[in-house]
């Protein structure tokens, strides 16, 4: 009989979404054994929270982050507020002796990611922060093949994460629907959105980035604030690239930006290994192209594989090779693992010091980004 | 408040995972009046059916399936036993008042199809049957397409569904996973298992087939019984491949197999206009290949449409743009346009006597592929 | 010091040029012992085929191919006149003692390629027909796979050839640039002039094919006509479908047409083998997808091979890896393997006989169109 | 009646194989006020030289350069030797009143660029750079679409040239086959020989670059010497990323190397407007993809063109839709152009001075690759 773990989230917008569902998938596809109850929800806005736990099926709601904090049956926080929220949540949460369940990125910058990092090391909370990339079964695989050492040493990795919903100058900034426009709410603008899932990738893949060097740009300057209904300036960055040094030897690059027309979510990354190679993209994120220079040279070329079997990592929880799964099954997995770490007494990455680490070659790279130096990692 | 649905699914094979979360996702991601409850379940063995109505949620389970249809507190049937057992229970929950939601093919055969179409229009239940690829988004974009007329004349119609699975001789037939190689529990092979779904798209969006010409084959003539234990002669067809001739003067082609090395689930369609041709694979079912002749012509080329985005049928319901969904997200459709239909009142295709229309194509494919004739269909 | 082999062309249009060409660049990129020398030209249009001369270098022309074929100063007549004219020609070229380089089909009908085939084993000439698609490299990587037998026992085959340039009803028939649609100068519409392509590499790859059932249509019932000047009944198929079963068992499906929008010259063909699959299209030529059941589960898939290696058929004749050659390409591998086959005393595939047989495919596919009955194939 | 043009080939490597062959095809496909004449050829090494021009039908060879320079029957020299040679050969060239074609990259650095660039304005000759790539029809089709504005402004430029020949650490460096690898042959690694193309190609479609922050990397340290027999440090980069602002505005990326495994020419851009998108590789260099926001929004995607049509750039002169020319085709397309110029009396880009604009970013990106500063281009 699986024991209950009452989750209360905090937030109730497109990650309150794919968290809800995965707390509710989770169960079904995987034999647990604990089981998420979906206790309470919360946000300032009452009718909106309500409407959030009906649709759900939490069995309360709160309006007051703090309440639902000091609740005596939650046993973990889902943080899914802006990034500017993180924080102070996150360390009432861990000093009430919860579980942490945090959005990316972390927090606004390095600073305070440590401090998170030291409560809930000093509660001693289970805690894991929503890198959900990790958990695609295509990124999965990837990370066998390369523990395997299938690839050898590594001379390259590329990542890229690349959209186009930025590019009108009439889009205003800021509020519920597009705080990532606002700085005071996001910290930065592709660099913690976009990059830090790029970045919290390579370093689980390919290891540690020791310098980076970056160029960012914001180029739209000013957009109308929806909070104050002025014209006010652009405090993040549109678009960012750096190079990069990491600790295996290899060189890295990697880019973001809202304004590369044609592409929606397009994250891609490239790993050039000695004797393999592999390639992923979001928009097909049930694929992974593998280049195997040990096959027959005649035959050698990039595979296709469609990663749908039973064989592949999660695969065997769904339905059967051939029929591919989602965007949201990421956030079931992370559900699932962090359950079975519940389970087994261990933690599961990535950790609010992952996320830390990932936290500090973003500050790294806005660093570099304005004194157009090279900067070591924290 | 959305008034309930109770739902009583027999099997608990492949089909009955798929539709039970389906029941269970519909609600949170579209606006219904009815609410699906997981009423009961059923199947002969006692032990596997309570496990699964523990997994997912069912209220009660049953090992009769006339229990099941006789139970007052049912209002929907949802049959996902082999395809022998539906005529038997399709007619008893029809007379019973239930309304029938049947995996496809309808039948086993056009002459048990029609005494079911028989028997829900005599007692007025609403039905549907499990055609489920008419509402992967890609599929869906592509009537709407069609229906506005954007394609013009019709020339060409072409269908394929490769697999791969049954090569080695070694796999047996029979049984409760391997039913669909055994021709007594499943009537046909890849005729009934795989084309019944290329032919039920193709009607759907291309109108109706006139006449075909087919080719069948079955590559390993013998395999083990797994319920006799002896090797016996297999009766299903490994593969089917037909020409064919609409009702709007297109030619259309068709082929299927379960011998197609490096294709697990491969049904791909092509539909070429006078002003614009379509093509889709389930492989990458999220994207919609586009040719538009009415492009300028030095940048004319086929348009890789990633159908993800809010104005994309369903799309709205689900995540943001790039964002892809999956394969079971059809059957969350299927259910969530049945229960708006039941709402409105109207029937929802494909019903069982568009169901019975396939399945007269699939009997003139196999009688045609027996004698060596063109067949009229029907 | 190479031997010189005079040829004289006779047509000097699309084909005309892809053989100049051919004979001009073969020696530049094999080492051969034979010298082709562009010794003569001819054409009825005095005008058109002095410009031609001129243009590609031949020494002289002629006006009147009887003339031609006389003359004791050619070696080898090439044949790249309307499919009307083969046969007249051929004959009497063979009686002149020339070996002869005949553009495809062989011939209007099998009648006539017998005749042709006769007459060349008569007077003991070398002969072959233009079926160049066998010499793109990666068609010829495809053909060493399956007779290494990697591949293994074979189960189906199946090739397309889609193109869209005659769905304007204004397009008239007839003429010099438009021969094709004439049924007078071309015998049949898309089965002689493209399905012979698939044809031919079909009984190359995968043997003989045995039966056939076809289904053809004329989509444009009548156009004007360029000779006459008046609107006629147009004679040819624009569009041809058939299944085939072949002499090793294997199913295959070919479909030809000139009404898919979107494709310009979309041949496309598939193997799949009990161990490994193939597939290849002319739109991207220089690659080959390779399938191998071989390779570890987890990491299989297609694999995009980019036929431009040193250990590629033809390619170390060319650039470096990665550089591709493109669709002229394969008349100078056949010029070339021609002249190799000359030095050595042997016979190059395809001979006139091997037309043949491809001449009988077409006739039986075209005769089950009519009949609509499975036709054996001669 | 055609003015002929004689041509003085140095080098027989690589380049002289597609220059030789540019020369030779030119005439038959492009209508021309001039007619190449293959005069002399030229290398050190006698019996290569001579076998050299036999098969590509070379009047004459030389064994001195400075001979053929001066031989009055010489109307324009093509240098096609390692990069440290050009600049003697150019002005030598120059000051005797011969048109120049050299080999890219024009230089070991800027200073011998100018100097270069001195000589042929101070002469008055005719000059062009073989940076071909400009001249794959779907290049060039992507600068007519950005020079009519389709794109609107642009935001982001990114290209990679990535290559995996050189991983094995038993590779030699120097030497005739080799040069590329020594750093007195070559000047620099992947930056001249690569970046230098992908810096041209920006340079022409996107204007110029200002600043740059360049990553070198030698990943092996040591090779053995072709010319010493020894073991000698590597001097050149193997692998070079650098970030740019240009000055429309836009960010660019570029990455070159030698590294990655898998990749054996893959040249590759992308540009991002606001309006539209381009993407382009050199591993099917005959289609071109693009993305205009303008299509309706449920059918918008990439589209892959499939650039073989008449009305794209050059393909007027080739063969049907559908049918793909290669790489060395763009060679003869720039032989075309530079005659055409002639004809003219007009410069063809690139010139020499446009040359010297892709060599001074280069040298600004190995200063930066150096110094770990952003550097301005020269």
């Amino acid at each position: 009989m699986a024991q209950q773990l009452n989750i209360g989230l905090i937030g109730y917008g497109f990650m309150g979404r794919t968290h809800s569902n995965a707390y509710r998938q989770a169960p079904q596809f995987f034999d647990l054994e604990y089981q998420p109850i979906l206790k309470a929800c919360c946000a300032r806005n009452q009718e909106k929270i309500k409407a959030f736990a009906a649709n759900w099926g939490y069995e309360s709601f709160e309006t007051d982050w703090k309440t639902l904090v000091a609740r005596d049956d939650i046993d973990a926080v889902d943080i899914c507020v802006p990034n500017n929220l993180h924080k102070e949540i996150a360390i009432a949460a861990a000093e009430a002796g919860k579980m942490i369940l945090c959005e990316k990125p972390i927090a606004m910058n390095t600073a305070e990611a440590e401090e998170m990092c030291a409560a809930v090391e000093k509660a001693g909370v289970k805690n894991t922060v929503w890198y959900n990339y990790r958990r695609v079964p295509a990124v999965t695989l990837a990370k066998q093949l390369i523990d395997e050492g299938k690839l050898g040493r590594i001379f390259h990795y590329r990542a890229n994460f690349l959209q186009d919903w930025t590019i009108s100058e009439d889009l205003p900034q800021g509020g519920e629907a597009l705080w990532r426009l606002d700085v005071e709410a996001a910290g930065s603008g592709v660099t913690g959105d976009l990059l830090a899932h790029c970045i919290d990738t390579a370093i689980w893949l390919n290891g540690s980035i020791k310098t980076v060097s970056a160029m960012t740009e914001t180029f739209i300057k000013e957009r109308q604030h929806q909070l104050t209904g002025k014209v006010e300036k652009v405090g993040i960055d549109d678009a960012c690239a750096f190079l990069a040094r990491c600790a295996n030897g290899s060189l890295a690059t990697f880019e973001s930006t809202r304004y590369a027309r044609g592409h929606k979510a397009l994250y891609t990354f490239e790993i050039n290994g000695e004797h393999a190679s592999i390639k992923w993209d979001l928009h097909d994120l049930h694929r992974l192209d593998w280049f195997d220079h040990g096959d027959e040279s005649r035959v050698r070329g990039w595979r296709s594989i469609h990663v749908t079997d039973g064989d592949h990592p999660y695969m065997d929880h769904w339905w059967v090779p051939g029929l591919q799964i989602g965007y949201e099954h990421s956030f079931v997995h992370q559900v699932a693992d962090f359950l079975e770490g519940l389970a087994k007494g261990e933690a599961v990455s990535p950790t609010f010091r992952d996320a830390l680490e990932t936290q500090k070659v973003c500050d790294a790279v806005l660093a570099s980004g304005k004194s157009g130096q090279w900067v070591e990692v924290g």
